[in-house]
């Protein structure tokens, strides 16, 4: 698979891994799976990506912040593993959090934002279970928060 | 384990398994574990089941909600393993989001409606771990989502 | 690794595992995983830690409770494991839900509270995953929910 090509072709660039924000880790690999820890929103430009969202016009809005968290995401699992995505053997389940407003009911759209890239980074491999939800803030006045359990390969 | 005739001396029937509302699939299968996409409640006559929850009133209604949720994992736990349910070992966590007005605490007995669900059909096999958070929005307005991980047996 | 002996330096005691409030259990193995169900916070006094947080002024409570959440997650997962922690390998994904007023953002300082207890009870093999989200309402109406993945060595 190559990540670097695709993404290329869709005009985007892996980001730095974003160190996290408080007392944890990026990534912990146990029992052939690894958990990735809920990233949050950048810009190609480092800005966070902030607001809740209220309504229809803020599906766009949300959707490009689910695919910067996608793409974050992407960026620590390259980082857990040593610099490579060769061991990426299925993307498993993305957890997406919508900080929405009480009538906004579009967290699937906004999700697929990450659920998207996933697929046409990785294929049939990145077709994952996923959960979409609202929630009523999140870290850092986000829009978005992903998270992910990813299937690994041997070493 | 007869689970037909269980849901049948429930007086319930397992929903046609949904397709997911966007760019996921219902289930993946890794390291012994099928992770479930969380799923949205259908009445029997194929309505959604909309509305915050907002005080004691409503609990009953969520409990429904909660309980549709379940057959619709098992639904869909059933056609991911090829129409048998027959490796299901146990199931493992159930997620529990309860679209919840602010002052709104009964989570716990409203996700009992998918809980008590899966005790019933799957017995010992059934008792899982659980979280149970209230939301401000969940998708389509439901009242409830609810996600699950199941442990397999070999193919 | 003496817990025991931590949790007497930093002045803490282990609870009483707390039983579900509803129709699930506290912990299941699967597939060397111990999935944990989200626990709620309760003060030494056996008081539930309630409410909302608005402000940076509810930050130090939030931390507090969900050292406390940790606390109960550690006394669950030894009275899963038979009363040892000898089997704990890693400390893999906390899951962070925080009881937030619409303009609360920092879910990561309050869920420090759990993360910073795991390190200095397991050390490295205390750092783990982690997502944190802010939610509208929790069981009870209590401030903070924390539930776990943690990695088993064999029995």
């Amino acid at each position: 698979m190559d990540i670097d090509a695709k993404l290329a072709e869709l005009g985007l660039t892996l980001p730095q891994a974003a160190a996290p924000v408080a007392a944890y880790v990026p990534a912990v690999e146990a029992g052939g799976l690894l958990h990735v820890s809920g990233q949050i929103p950048f810009t190609e430009a480092g800005e966070l990506i902030k607001g809740r969202l209220d309504g229809p016009d803020d599906v766009a809005k949300g959707q490009e912040a689910a695919q910067r968290c996608a793409l974050m995401l992407v960026a620590q699992i390259k980082a857990a593993l040593g610099g490579s995505l060769d061991r990426v053997e299925r993307i498993v389940k993305l957890g997406g959090f919508v900080a929405s407003g009480p009538d906004f009911f579009d967290q699937p759209k906004v999700v697929n934002g990450a659920s998207e890239l996933m697929v046409a980074l990785f294929g049939d491999a990145g077709k994952h279970a996923r959960s979409a939800v609202g929630v009523s803030a999140l870290p850092l006045g986000v829009s978005v928060e992903v998270d992910a359990i990813v299937a690994l390969r041997d070493a």
